[in-house]
């Protein structure tokens, strides 16, 4: 089993979906609107941004959910990749709220989406295998 | 890019990481504790459990965040591998909320975590490529 489907929650999905495209540069499978954005990984992984009221609503063609408040999600960045990364980031105005060293030997930086979902990218490993 | 990590929450971190250990036989790197749960995919993706109030309060070793509500994950289950899931989980009491047939190929059924996140098990492709 892996994960296909990865799920944050923003009310402006729209406004979210463009911080993933623009500056992450994930590539969407269609273009957002007021209930959805979605976007496919390099891994053939999909994450979804959804507002949670709507995707909570009773009645949809699938099950309901919907979470308030900041979510978080980690992606992986191609080996050496995480200071191209920053700088990136940092050209485009974003600010890197944390920078960490994990023991396994992984480098992480973390930002916020607008939705205020924490946003870790990750070089190397940062679990035991 | 591609996910790395992908958390939901539970305010029985314990309780929930169960389902996802003994119930969808997913891996367990530590002992699950209040606070969180981590599992290892097949795919060296990882799914966090946190319980939002001790993962959303300030001071942590990294970026705070935390969310309320039902969220939504979907698994990847071997091809064919659908309807033996569906009989595992209702000899385990599992109740099966919903299955659903997808244009692009793909079926899916949904559970609910002892959290009340809706859990997806999909064969095949849901989204276009």
């Amino acid at each position: 089993m892996r994960v296909y489907e990865t799920v944050l929650y923003a009310e402006d999905v729209v406004g979210t979906a463009g911080f993933y495209a623009d500056v992450l540069g994930l590539r969407q499978l269609r273009e957002a609107d007021e209930t959805s954005a979605v976007f496919r990984l390099a891994d053939n992984g999909v994450l979804l941004i959804f507002e949670p009221k709507r995707a909570g609503a009773p009645g949809r063609i699938v099950p309901s959910h919907g979470a308030i408040g900041p979510g978080h999600i980690a992606l992986s960045v191609e080996p050496e990749g995480l200071e191209t990364w920053a700088g990136r980031l940092r050209e485009q105005g974003v600010e890197i709220e944390h920078e960490h060293e994990w023991a396994p030997g992984g480098r992480s930086l973390y930002v916020r989406d607008p939705a205020g979902n924490s946003v870790e990218l990750v070089e190397g490993e940062v679990w035991p295998p």
